[in-house]
């Protein structure tokens, strides 16, 4: 689904823009710390779903309700012809634990050495289904 | 509703990630270029709303269907203590022409000169009228 030359772009940046949306039909988006792999893309949380006041994140409680997510990964530049943008459509799942959630935690420390001295052994992991890419501009990461 | 750190912050980055859904409830999230006056945020659109195709663009159907978006600006660093984002919720309305379209576009061409040199008169106007605002980390812009 993803192009090389979209995996090369989703690669070599290091912020995307993460998309849920309430039952109402409100959109929700903040910046995520991303990495991917295959056809999934992967983020982990910074803090666990049940909080002590039980009140997970929006963006948790959003995916739980609505699966539907997106994101982008996007460059800009004062230099307009250099503006482009990957974004991401696709099914959200929350992993606990398991292989795919501690493989998804190393894919991301190797990524964000900023994640090594933390404990997020414990903590979930999104990972996005992707269903559908759509880009434009320039793709160029040279 | 917005600080004015809030407002410096927003005024001082140049792209925001601007989310729409569709009545399928399934976000859509690219990038813009923006203006924010009082409380409401303004961007432009590079087509009009018919084209040929009698297409409009997805982010322009979509949020005339469901008024409901959110957008975001944030500093991404290397340095994860500077991670800091402003969230804002808001209904969208497409402007056309009037006093409030000329103004949206005045502002906008202030802030992006690549604006200057393109005929950007008749092309609508997405005013985003602000409800609600969510920020986090460091609004620092010094």
């Amino acid at each position: 689904m993803l192009t090389n030359q979209m995996r090369g772009f989703l690669d070599s940046h290091r912020v995307a823009r993460f998309a849920t949306v309430d039952l109402g039909g409100q959109p929700h988006v903040v910046p995520i710390c991303y990495a991917v792999s295959n056809d999934t893309a992967y983020f982990t949380i910074d803090e666990k779903p049940k909080r002590s006041t039980d009140k997970p994140l929006k963006r948790i409680r959003n995916l739980q309700q609505n699966p539907h997510v997106a994101f982008v990964v996007d460059r800009y530049d004062e230099d307009w012809t250099r503006l482009g943008w990957v974004m991401v459509q696709g099914e959200a799942a929350l992993l606990d634990s398991g292989k795919e959630h501690a493989q998804a935690q190393r894919l991301l420390k190797a990524r964000y050495p900023q994640l090594d001295g933390m404990q997020i052994g414990d903590l979930p992991v999104v990972a996005i289904r992707i269903k559908r890419v759509v880009s434009w501009g320039s793709l160029d990461t040279a």
